[in-house]
C-alpha cells in the first residue's frame, strides 16, 4: 500500500525557486523506492505574483494551501527598496499570513555546526542546540497603530500579546523535545524590563518543568543569550522563546554554526490540524538570484525536517547524513546550486 | 578660577564598589593638577539597599541625585534567584527609574576593538562604531499588563510606545554624531514585522536624513544585524536604534569586541536638564565579587565617555589613550581590579 503526500510547493522569489528545485531533487532521491510517493503543487506566490497580479496570499490560494499535508518554501521578497513593493509587505501578507493561519505555533530552528563547515568564532566548540521559536503570537501580532501619524505629536504603539494558551503549548512542545534530547531547556526572555511578557513565560516554565523533573531548566536574558551565542554556544541545548526573540536568535545562532546558507526550519502545527511549512532561514538574495550561487543546503536540510515531521524517520536521517557527508567532502572551488543539490541526491541514491 | 563638578557615585552591588575604586582613582589621576574639581557624594543603592531597608529608589533620593552634575555608577543587582529579591526588580525600580526620571534620552555605547584584545571572532576587522540606543521609551516603558493572571486563560500585553518627540531626538543625536564621524548612519530595527513601531523609526530616519545629505544612511533589520555583528562588524559606524534592540546589539557587540569588561556606556541627557548617568555595560557579576577578579576597564572607560560629556575633552582622551596603551601592554598573567586601575592611573600621571 503506498502512500501519497500531497506536498504544497512555493518557490517564491529571488534564489528560491533554485534552492527548492534542489530540495525536491533530494526529496525525491530520499524517498525513490519507497512506498511514499509525494504529489506536489507549485504555488506562484511572492513579490513577482504580487507584482504581477497585485495580489498577495488570496482566501483562495490559503484554502488550496490548507488541503495539503505539508509545504515547502524557498524564499519570499522583491529587490529592496523596489518602489513598485512599497506598499506590499510580502513578509507580513504573505509569510506571516500563512505561520498566522496554519497555526504554525513551533518554530522550529536546529542549530549545529557541521565538521568542516567555516565559521566567524575563532573556537566555536560543540554546536547543536534547538531554538523553539513561539510562531503565532507576541510582539508579531501586528496588534497597534498610531495617531497623529506623520505629525510632531505622533504616538505609535506595538503590542506584544502573550497568551497562557499560546505559550503553554510551545513550552510544553519544548520539553518534550528535551526529554528527547539532552534533558536541558533555557527560556531566553527580558523578564527583568518586559515584566507583563516576561512574567507570563517565566510562570509557564515553572509550572510545565514541575512535570519535568529530570529536564535542567534554565533562564537567560535575551542580551546576555547573545553573548552566550559567540563566547560558548555549546552551553545551549533546547532553547524556548518568544517570536522576536526566536528571530533574533537564530539568525546569529545561523551565522556561528556557518552562515544562514545552512539554517534550516520547520513551522510546524503539532496538532496536525494544518500543514506544516518547511522554508530554509535565509531570505530571497534577489542580488544573486538565476546565478547558480545560492547555497541549497538549508532547503535540502528543511527537506529532513520536512521528513521527520511526516513520520519518516529513516528518509530524514538518511538526508541528514548526505548533507553531513557532503558538507565534509567539500572544498574550497565553489559548486553550483545545482552541483551541490545533484552531490546530495547522488549520495541517496548511492 | 576652578570649576568644581559634583559627582554622585553610585558603587551599587557585586563588583560595582570594586570597578568604581578604579575609576575614581583615574577620574583623578585624570583631572590632577587641572583646575577642576570633582566633588563626590556617595548613593548607596541596590539590592544591598533594599535588603536592609526594603528601599529602591526613594524621592528623597531621586532629589538629592538630581541636584549633582552627573553620575557614575557600577552595577546593581542582587544574587540571581535570592529569594529575598523575589518581589524587588531593581532594574525597573533603580537602574530604569534613573534613565527614565533624569530622561537619559540617550544611551551611547560605543564598540571599539583595542589592538591586542582577544575576541571570539576569528577574523573580527577593524571594529570601531557607536551605537545611539534611545533610553526612554519603546519596549521598556513598562506599559502593559494582564488578565486572568495565573489561570489558562491568561493575556498578558506588553506595549512599546513611540512618539515622534522622543524618536526624533534621538534621531537627531545620532546624526549630529554620524557628522562628527564617517557620516554613515544605520537604523536597526524590524519594520517589516513591526509596522507601528518601525513605521515612526522609519519615517523620522528618512526626515532627519534630508537635512544631512552628506551622511549615507542605511536600514538593517535587528536579526540581519546580529549576522552582521559576527561575520562583519566593520560596516558600521552610527547606529541608531530603540531601547530593547539596542539593549541586544550591545551585548551583542560588546562581546565580540573583547567581552563586556570593556564595553562603557554613557545615559545622556544632552539638553542638560538633569545629571547624565555613566555606567560600565556589565552587571554586578556577585559570583566574583570583593574578589578582586574584576576587570574595571568597562567602567574608566565610562569615565572618559563622563569627561568627554562635561566638556574636558582632553582629560577624556588621555584617559582612552591611557586605557589603550594597558591594553596593548597586557600580558596573559591575570592582574587584580586595583592593579589594573593603579596601571591606568599611573599612566595619567607619568
Ligand atoms: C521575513 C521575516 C518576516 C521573518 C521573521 O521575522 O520571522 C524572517 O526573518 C524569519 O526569521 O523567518
Ligand atoms: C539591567 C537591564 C535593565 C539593562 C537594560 O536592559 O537596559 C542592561 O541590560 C543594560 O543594557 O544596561
Amino acid at each position: 500500500m503506498s502512500r501519497v503526500v500531497k506536498l504544497a510547493v512555493i518557490p517564491g522569489d529571488g534564489i528560491g525557486p533554485e534552492v527548492i528545485a534542489e530540495a525536491e531533487k533530494v526529496l525525491d532521491a530520499a524517498v525513490s523506492g519507497s512506498d511514499v510517493r509525494f504529489e506536489s503543487t507549485r504555488f506562484s506566490l511572492g513579490a513577482g505574483r504580487f507584482l504581477e497580479t497585485g495580489e498577495t496570499l488570496t482566501d483562495a490560494d490559503l484554502e488550496a494551501i490548507r488541503s495539503h499535508d505539508a509545504i515547502l518554501l524557498g524564499a519570499v521578497g522583491g529587490v529592496p527598496g523596489d518602489p513598485r513593493l512599497k506598499d506590499a509587505n510580502i513578509e507580513r501578507g504573505l509569510l506571516l499570513k500563512l505561520r498566522f493561519e496554519l497555526d504554525h505555533y513551533v518554530n522550529l530552528r536546529p542549530s549545529k555546526l557541521y565538521p568542516g563547515v567555516p565559521g566567524p568564532l575563532a573556537a566555536p566548540g560543540d554546536i547543536d542546540f534547538v531554538v523553539v521559536r513561539e510562531g503565532t503570537e507576541g510582539p508579531y501580532v501586528g496588534n497597534g497603530g498610531s495617531i497623529r501619524t506623520g505629525t510632531p505629536h505622533e504616538v505609535a504603539n506595538e503590542t506584544s500579546v502573550n497568551t497562557a494558551f499560546g505559550v503553554e503549548r510551545v513550552v510544553r512542545y519544548a520539553f518534550d523535545l528535551a526529554e528527547r534530547r539532552s534533558k536541558k531547556l533555557t527560556l531566553v526572555h527580558k523578564t527583568n524590563v518586559l515584566v507583563h511578557a516576561g512574567g507570563i513565560w517565566k510562570r509557564l516554565v515553572d509550572e510545565v518543568a514541575r512535570e519535568h523533573p529530570d529536564v535542567a531548566v534554565d533562564y537567560v536574558h535575551v542580551d546576555a543569550a547573545t553573548i552566550y551565542l559567540v563566547t560558548n554556544p555549546d552551553r545551549f541545548d533546547v532553547i524556548v522563546t518568544d517570536n522576536l526573540f526566536g528571530d533574533i536568535l537564530t539568525d546569529l545562532a545561523g551565522a556561528v554554526t556557518g552562515g544562514i546558507g545552512l539554517a534550516a526550519s520547520g513551522n510546524i502545527n503539532p496538532d496536525g490540524a494544518f500543514p506544516s511549512m518547511f522554508e530554509p532561514v535565509h531570505g530571497s538574495a534577489p542580488d544573486i538570484a538565476g546565478q547558480q550561487k545560492a547555497d541549497p543546503t538549508a532547503a535540502i536540510l528543511s527537506v529532513a525536517l520536512l521528513l521527520d515531521h511526516l513520520g519518516l524517520h529513516d528518509e530524514s536521517r538518511r538526508v541528514t547524513t548526505a548533507v553531513e557527508d557532503d558538507i565534509a567532502s567539500r572544498g574550497s572551488a565553489p559548486r553550483s546550486t545545482a552541483e551541490v543539490g545533484d552531490a546530495i541526491a547522488a549520495r541517496l541514491s548511492a
